[in-house]
């Protein structure tokens, strides 16, 4: 999957944090390994409907798959050396093909940011359930408990540690990695395979294709390395480029080596049984190196759903501070946490789980489609770098990442065309809609920044006369307080007492005139009992001058005390802040508990 | 059950509009006809344990049951004549037996209403499912509708108009009574009723109080006329006297007339059918007749539920305005409706109708506890009223009230010891809980006056000095208007610039000093990007002068576009609100969308 985009705050402030090639590989390739939990079952279950033949062919399609891996990865290698600051799909495109291609480029990365939470949440539950089938009918609601889990622990804000990342990364590369030696080496299954029945389709070009389009999931990730160039320690470019080639090589090899025991074994996709977890129990038994590997995967998998809370957040923030997303997505409150990104990827993963009820080979397909329109942007402004800057060599660099962006268009063609039918639709009216609405934003800040002639020095501030206006309904240390502030305020002060029917009107003036506090009192008379109204309407008087209202309200020493408050203040503040242009000032009386 | 509590505000205001003794019957007799349609079951489904001997004795419990009706009318004659003002339970209670009975007695009222607004849609349900067996499965969803349906209603706020429910009740009684007049008359059932099977239990003491505790459910509501009797025309309380006589006649005809067609169409409790339509079948037939009958009593619990909706907020705003229940109950808010009131009702009886899965049976014999406990406290009011008073004939007003004091008392023992086990002692935590809950909000509010030092003349308001902090971070006319409106408050004003990290700080100086707008410019450095935090702790230093901070917002023109809000400002204000005594001042500048 698309990893986080680089962030100035979120480097390591010394070089001895920083990464070395063993540790950005851990930390990075989260996404990319975790692809292979759902990559090679997303190529069987295309091809299981022409039977063994279709079988057959999962190693050439894995083969064409790691080709277009070995593009990209030599690809990204050269991203690497030219955005040495990273370069994520959303700032080579800015930098080089314009707001509107950068945009595009901005709505693929959060439809996969989205996609890839769904999927890993979804591939980690199914990895669960094939170990423990008992558990397979509540899948949705396992689902829904780990995204929650994930969203729980982003929205309290981790120290985020990439070293953290190593050991599981570690273990599962190892794991898989043990599976396939071990596979190759064995000459029966070591547990039986379930049986299946033969389809009778034959194996067209349509069918490959589809395989091919479904497969590429397993792509998704690669490009994480380019994006956090300046994680690594020094010298940055050489590390990360061999991280990536590293990346490349054991992502093929996994890939590869499943695909090899898949044809061995002649694994076919069985319900509720992930392909992975097949081709595990045929190489390992079902013993504990069967558990090992499947509780591994869940971790993983978790861990790769959470790298979207790491990278979502950040480019909703970076494109919040370029007015194409509401500015509430830059808004780190006091927890230091971007909660509104963290909220909308966790609704919306949410809601695609949901609506896939949780199934993992549901929701795969739409996942290649945003990936490869990131891949094809990115290497295209790519192409366009190169043939601006012209350095040492760069007709071979322009014609690697060229055959990258029209192996990865091709691709993005060949995924939307097949999987159109099978919810692809979703990402095609996703992105566009994507797009609309944050032009739509864009232009709304614009006119917005006009109107505050943000860029210009404004005319100097010149004061006026102005009116504190105090809200009263009783006589009290809490209405003393009050008038006292708004005195200091200078100028005028004017009590405002609203009288509903079935008040006491005369002996609020007795009490008010028994203390005389040496202020105006106005009486509001109000037959329909409402409390922001008739102030609204008395301030209408008001105008020409500043106008400024004094709520003051009891305000309990302990949060749980709150209930006890009247909420007249908040009545009151929210009527005018609707309804009239006086400054709502709000003083709260702390009272002990 | 138990009905609109009198409210000065709600009454008509013109002689013309208050109620006739026909209308009055109308309006105020939905509870009390509504039990009806489930009273009658409550004790049949008792007896049927017995099979057909035990339905038998149908007839003498009814009797008896009656015979209590007879004597709580009696009283309640009394009660009006004693309290024209409306003698709710709460009301004669706080009169005459001191603040902790008639806690006792609002706490009864409150669970009351909850449950009939529970039981009226739950017994709505079945007998619309009665009717249409297929809707069975979809019960509780039904009845959540139901529920969602009259809460809406209530909070969007109607135009309360008796006169609405006199056609309805009219309608309902007729149907009911043309029920009874018909079945009498009939010699053979015109449906076949359904087939069961014997039970082998004999009629024991114990059943037979099982059997009247249940039915007591049938007495809820009678003494919603008394609560009401300034709503009548004058002569009032002989107007609300006749009205009261003739509900506990019309009451006592109804349910005598539905025993004797049980004991002659030998009708047996039967799963997702009411007994009441079992008996309209059997009179009517399954014809036309039988679905006027359905629907009028449907349309009708439907409305008894309402009266819970028109009767807990005022209620509950009462209880506000003594200081026993948090002052939000008595807020109306600019739409005049009551909305915690209405929202608290709401969430209970949702709660309820999930937890007794939509099953009027299971909901109905804890009604009657809550009830019986109203009903002795506000008749040993009356006895304490009469031995105070002493008028003309006050013995033998007393002995009446007496012994429906005593009779009601030992029905609430009866009710509470039959039906402790089955969700009975639900009841009996809920009282004594909500009357400690009340207490101790009482005892809050009394330490928050004293604090206030309510009732006292304070001391006059003395001005100090001020201090207006203006939160900065653009040169726009958005600062320039916060500054004005702050320079116009006069004494000091101060702007604060909180910088993060990643801001340039030298270029916000700069665009300042070029604009140089004669305020003094405070920049607070802060390592970690808290937007509050660093502006509490510099106006710590201000201690000893009153603190205004003016946050200045934008505000779009259209709601819809309120996302577009930074909401930096609410952050602010707080942080500002929890961890400082400054007055938080916003200003909105309105922008045209």
């Amino acid at each position: 999957m698309t990893a986080t985009l680089p962030d100035r705050e979120t480097r390591p402030s010394t070089d001895r944090h920083r990464l070395s090639v063993v540790g950005g590989l851990a930390a990075l390739s989260l996404d990319a390994m975790a692809s292979v939990a759902y990559g090679p079952e997303a190529i069987v279950i295309v091809l299981a409907v022409a039977g063994g033949t279709g079988l057959g062919c999962t190693l050439p399609v894995t083969l064409a798959i790691a080709l277009l891996l070995g593009v990209l990865t030599l690809s990204y290698r050269q991203v690497i050396a030219a955005f040495p600051d990273g370069g994520g799909a959303y700032g080579v495109s800015r930098a080089h093909l314009g707001r509107r291609a950068s945009l595009v480029a901005a709505a693929s990365l959060i439809v996969d940011y989205v996609l890839n939470v769904a999927v890993s949440v979804a591939a980690g539950v199914a990895a669960l359930t094939s170990a423990f089938p008992e558990l397979r009918p509540c899948t949705p609601w396992l689902c829904l408990g780990v995204l929650a889990l994930i969203t729980g622990v982003n929205l309290r804000g981790i120290a985020e540690s990439a070293r953290a990342f190593i050991v599981p990364t570690a273990i599962f590369v190892g794991a898989i990695l043990t599976v396939v030696v071990v596979g190759l080496f064995r000459g029966e299954p070591a547990a039986a395979t379930p049986d299946h029945g033969k389809s009778l389709q034959t194996v067209g070009i349509l069918l490959l294709l589809k395989a091919f389009a479904n497969g590429c999931a397993a792509l998704t990730g690669v490009e994480a390395i380019a994006n956090a160039v300046p994680s690594f320690r020094k010298p940055r470019v050489r590390r990360a480029q061999r991280a990536e080639v590293a990346l490349g090589g054991l992502l093929a090899v996994m890939l590869l080596g499943i695909a090899l025991l898949i044809g061995k074994f002649s694994i076919h996709p069985v319900d509720g049984v992930t392909v992975l977890s097949q081709v595990t129990a045929a190489s390992l038994g079902d013993g504990f190196g069967f558990y090992v590997v499947q509780f591994s995967t869940v971790v993983l998998l978790a861990l790769a759903a959470n790298t979207s809370f790491g990278g979502l957040p950040v480019l909703a923030q970076l494109l919040a501070k370029h007015n194409n997303l509401p500015h509430v997505f830059a808004l780190r409150a006091e927890r230091q946490v971007y909660r509104y990104g963290v909220g909308f990827l966790a609704i919306t993963s949410a809601l695609l789980l949901v609506l896939a009820d949780g199934d993992m080979n549901t929701l795969v397909p739409l996942f290649a489609i945003g990936v490869f329109v990131g891949f094809t942007l990115s290497q295209t402004g790519m192409v366009r770098h190169w043939l601006g800057a012209r350095p040492r060599g760069w007709r071979g660099k322009a014609a690697l990442n060229g055959s990258g962006a029209l192996l990865t268009g091709l691709a993005a063609i060949v995924v939307t065309a097949t999987k159109f039918g099978e919810g692809g639709w979703l990402v095609v009216v996703a992105l566009p809609v994507l797009v609309l609405a944050m032009e739509w934003v864009h232009r709304s800040y614009r006119r917005i920044g006009d109107r505050l002639e943000l860029g210009r020095i404004p005319s100097p501030p010149r004061p006026n006369r102005s009116l504190v206006v105090v809200p009263v309904h009783t006589v009290s240390l809490l209405t003393r307080d009050a008038l006292a502030a708004a005195l200091s305020l200078g100028d005028h002060v004017e009590a405002v007492h609203v009288v509903h029917p079935e008040d006491d009107r005369a002996a609020f003036v007795e009490a008010w005139e028994r203390w005389h506090p040496g202020v105006p009192l106005v009486q509001l008379h109000d037959e329909r009992r409402r409390l922001g109204e008739p102030l609204v309407e008395h301030l209408r008087k008001h105008r020409g001058c500043h106008v400024f209202v004094l709520i003051a309200e009891v305000e309990p020493e302990h949060p749980w005390q709150r209930f006890l408050q009247n909420r007249r203040g908040a009545v009151l503040a929210r009527a005018l802040r609707r309804r009239s242009d006086a400054v709502v000032c709000r003083m709260r009386f702390r009272v002990p508990g």
